[in-house]
């Protein structure tokens, strides 16, 4: 069973909620899911005392200490390298030392992609790490990337992001992905710069390469997921879908609530699956599997999250990702 | 009455699905609203077939010839420079020339775009047209600009959207809008290049002049319509976005259908609200008004792209921008 290391002190509801979802995951309500070893990183007394208020057995969560977390309105890498007890630093370094499996956070982005940076390092071939969701499309599942770690991308950057998006989507059993760009117009030499260049790095290098690239993609093949399984694009155009489709998600419930009030349960199942399905982004491209969540998710979505960092870990994500991204930079 | 030119030619279900929307139009089945003049530009005798075909007499629809369309795959500025009797370019000039008051086309944006700068001129202080689509966010309608026009955009451009969506915004009643810059965050900062430019211009030269600036958006801003009723990007961003918010209505629509199958109409009228109210973009800062829908559109769809040209008409909104505008230009 992979041993997972979380951060006490990031999320928006921190560290109580933190604190419920590893009650939750304790607490086996997953029946058929094994449920992974977890390193909760945060004050020593802090999380003892949370956790027997939750009725959680000390000896089942090792505790390893940190200090403070990295505020919203903190410059991350200052604090990550003004202090040494920083949780994200702490989480990430157990991985990088052999004694977890992976990590997760669901504090500041940036803090996290720092310190998986620092403290696990690059992969050879990926010069930015990106993170990348799976969006539960209607033909199955999407992996969009990236989705906030690299907000300005170059035509190379995508290209790596193609190579190790490919590789979680193998990890996540999807068979011979096809790569889509994201741009605006079905038809080549649509788009901006970004896009017009991009489409030509990868149509020239991906396919003899045996990445299946399937051309340009528009903003509703994310949801219906019939032309691409891997969609790749800047950091700033994919978090801005991402969270454009949260809200039309939330938009849908809500005018249909509106509409047929007896609706109400179906409505809510749409947004939780939404939701939690989005909730743990995988950050690629560094040498150790992490997880960044959304902020303000709840317990339920941070035990996702420490799920899809226990099975990424299980199925060898970062040795597939370094395999594949290797054939690029020999 | 308004008198609005329709473009027979353009569009994926062209000329049939158009000279639907023609049928439709005049059946005048949305009492309250009454039915503007119509122009149907295209060649005469197979406009007057068509309006034959629908039982539509010949004296309620006035037609101008035009001979021929520009194809999805052509390239718009060549084949309007090279062809006088192009749909989009007769259209646009019987605007220019007082005989009708807006025009529609849901035919090839870029064609359309071109068209309607070469026959009526850009506005005094718009550097470049931009598609606006108001989307029926839960708070209340949002304008989204640009989604398509102007895939490059730089800090300037980005004020102007927001000077010309306010006036669009104001000639739809949205009183006071408050315009945000659409992001990746909610703080200050964040974001790529061009947006913390962006916010550090628009910061400083909107509350000046009294557009009342909120700052920074995210993605599901635009759905929910609680921060700002104008939502300022790239068209690049902005078509990403519109299309991801249609896919993930559709999404959500074909989820609820799969899990309660009783609630089939709800679920359509949901979609069915979505896709009519993103149909029609309002090219602003052209001097005439200029709708350009979307090209799979219904004969509903086009029918709502007429009435909204037709509105825009009636509430001077070429005057409105063209005042907004000309405050910055002097």
């Amino acid at each position: 069973m992979p041993t997972v290391a979380l951060d006490l002190l990031g999320g928006d509801g921190a560290p109580e909620i933190v604190a419920d979802a590893v009650a939750l995951l304790l607490s086996g309500e997953s029946p058929g899911e094994p449920v992974p070893e977890l390193i909760v990183v945060g004050p020593p007394e802090l999380a003892r005392d949370l956790m027997t208020v939750r009725g959680v057995a000390h000896e089942r969560v090792e505790v390893v200490a940190a200090g403070r977390a990295v505020g919203m309105d903190e410059d991350p890498l200052g604090v990550i390298r003004a202090h040494e007890d920083v949780s994200v630093t702490v989480a990430a370094r157990l991985v990088a030392r052999g004694r977890a499996d992976a990590w997760v956070s669901v504090g500041h982005t940036g803090a996290a992609v720092a310190a998986a940076v620092l403290e696990l390092g690059r992969l050879a071939g990926m010069s930015r790490p990106a993170l990348a969701v799976v969006v539960p499309a209607l033909a199955g599942p999407v992996v969009l990337l990236d989705v906030g770690a690299a907000p300005d991308a170059t035509p190379d950057l995508l290209r790596q992001f193609a190579v190790a998006g490919c590789a979680y989507a193998e990890s996540l059993g999807i068979c011979d992905p096809g790569v889509g760009l994201l741009t605006i117009g079905g038809e080549a030499g649509k788009g901006d710069r970004l896009r017009r260049s991009g489409h030509e790095l990868l149509e020239e290098v991906l396919p003899p390469r045996g990445v299946r690239y399937v051309g340009p993609v528009e903003g509703h093949d994310v949801a219906l997921g019939r032309r691409a399984q891997v969609v790749v694009t800047d950091g700033f155009t994919g978090n801005v879908l991402l969270k454009g489709l949260e809200g039309a998600v939330q938009w849908s419930a809500a005018r249909i609530g509106q509409a047929y009030p007896d609706a109400s349960p179906a409505w809510q199942v749409v947004v939780d699956t939404a939701t939690s399905d989005f909730a743990g982004g995988m950050l690629l491209g560094v040498d150790g599997v992490t997880v960044v969540g959304h902020g303000a998710g709840t317990a339920e979505e941070i035990g996702a999250c420490v799920r899809l960092a226990a099975r990424a870990a299980t199925r060898s994500l970062v040795t597939r990702a370094a395999g594949a991204l290797a054939g690029w930079s020999a």
